[in-house]
């Protein structure tokens, strides 16, 4: 039986929080659904080239404080960037603590408003070390 | 600067009751990695028609219990099928509770061994409400 991969989706707390967030990380809103009956939003991001690859974001208009926190084992999700270096620079620049830096030139870890664990891997070739990464130590868990 | 979606990473207490399940659902194994020295295996499920599309089985061989557990508002996988309704029902025959079923015939949700909720929606138009969907309770949240 086939089946397509449609989207990963995480809940927010704060849409335009999230949606500043995941812009910075070079994805664009790609669909978004407000439902005035059921109280939410949905908002679809995706990278530029991969609308088939979009997370959605689902915003709970009165908050999602009641629902089952029955950790469900969720890793992060990934994209491959083409510069890390300049990558994590630019997300540092506005503010985001990179969690695990990419002292080897090939993986950091970053997060959402929302805790969510963001992969961000070199594409191709690792790049050389360089600083300020290779001596900048991790912070938390990711 | 450009990003590539690469996958969604879960963890899994148990690979050989995952595998089966995503098996279930009609992924492949696209790749797989074992770590002696790091004591983990990493396994690649992916539609068979989307390999660039993965979720990646994150098993760690002594545990992860020590994991942080931080929620993560993690929501779900989603995936389009053929026939909701033989989805479900070959799930079903193979001992996955139908936590959500489909009685619009338009959307259903499962949990994956660890608990990771599983959307599937009908690919193209609903299909008419039928018999015994149309009548089944909810089990639990998802």
């Amino acid at each position: 039986m086939p089946l397509t991969y449609l989207h990963t989706m995480v809940r927010v707390k704060d849409l335009d929080a999230s949606v500043a967030f995941y812009k910075l990380l070079g994805m664009e809103e790609t669909r978004r659904y407000d439902s005035e009956k059921g109280r939410f939003t949905l908002l679809f991001m995706a990278p530029p080239d991969q609308k088939e690859c979009p997370v959605e974001l689902t915003y709970n208009w009165d908050g999602d404080d009641d629902l089952p926190s029955d950790s469900r084992h969720f890793g992060h999700l990934a994209y491959s960037v083409d510069n890390i270096y300049k990558t994590c620079q630019y997300l540092m620049e506005h503010g985001i603590t990179i969690n695990r830096p990419p002292r080897d030139g090939h993986m950091a870890f970053v997060r959402s408003p929302d805790n969510i664990s963001i992969e961000l891997l070199q594409a191709g070739q690792d790049l050389p070390p360089a600083e300020p990464w290779s001596s900048m130590e991790n912070t938390g868990s990711w």
